[in-house]
């Protein structure tokens, strides 16, 4: 997606060790109008498959699953929540997710009402470097036995692993924007 | 919103010590397009103000605010944080809040970059209880010299502390529901 692309370049900061700072519209503060662009274009990467549920993860997912929503005939969207509330059911999926990017390892867990047997599920997410949190919702999903539709992420970092990992379990991925190299510059894939 | 108070009724789930919880629609799983009627009925509670940005807290608020942003032009949404990442900004304005659902204090930041000096800002959150979250937003505001134009709450426990609070600084108050008794059943405010 061209556009991405050069809204990263104008409006991303590359930070020491590969990361790539977007709090300008993605992460922090929300280009609304842009991120509903992004799902239009993710209903045009998954026009074909059928989409009965789309599943994210709090916080930066919520934003991105909520707008594409409306492309998908306004399917309802699940979040996965990192921390366990008084409030959430005790009746929980739970798988275990390292985030390199805050150095530690936490649950992630999504009410088992709200994931049913055979339901179509696509993924969406802001990133994807070593596909941890992707992997996590896999993991949920799968102890639903319900079915991986798709994974459709914002910003793919190529150079990490996470692709690879989707990919090897037959699963499709698009992702709107893929970066190659984060040395010093943005470089994306051709 | 007589819609709002149905959907309590009929989806909300009241458990022990006044506690409503409301995952089918609000806080785990999402029903867009009734969120989107929820933006719609803010902006027909605002509809008088100018609004610059919209203001809100992850992870529940993010849905609410994004939706709701088209109705107000594509303003901007900023959510505050709970968790320093390493990928935030240094230059936070950082306030301190107090979560009686999780029974732990928190501190919750803003990227100064994100707030402007004399900003028209209107906060939109799920709940509003003793009002913690929306004061912590509040005094975040008030640090950047920007104004609170208003407040936006989708659920209000009119019998808790919060709006007192909100209306004791002159701030402009617009709750969709507002329950006036939790204690066995749910009662709303008429």
């Amino acid at each position: 997606m061209i556009k991405l692309e050069e809204k990263i370049k104008k409006e991303g900061i590359l930070l020491e060790k590969n990361i790539l700072k977007v709090d300008n519209f993605l992460n922090h503060k929300l280009d609304i109008k842009f991120l509903k662009e992004i799902g239009e274009e993710f209903k045009k990467r998954f026009m074909y498959e059928k989409i009965d549920k789309i599943v994210t993860i709090e916080a930066s997912g919520i934003a991105i699953a909520s707008l594409a929503s409306e492309f998908f005939g306004y399917v309802p969207v699940v979040f996965a929540k990192k921390t366990e509330s008084k409030n959430l059911d005790k009746e929980l999926y739970i798988s275990k997710v390292h985030s390199y990017t805050k150095n530690k390892t936490y649950d992630i867990m999504i009410s088992k009402k709200y994931i049913l047997e055979n339901e179509n599920i696509l993924i969406l997410d802001d990133f994807l470097a070593n596909g941890e949190a992707v992997m996590g919702l896999i993991d949920l999903i799968n102890m639903a036995n319900a079915n991986v539709v798709g994974v459709g992420i914002v910003i793919e970092k190529s150079f990490q692993k996470g692709s690879k990992r989707i990919k090897e379990k037959g699963i499709k991925l698009e992702s709107l924007a893929k970066i190659k190299s984060l040395d010093g510059k943005i470089e994306f894939e051709k």
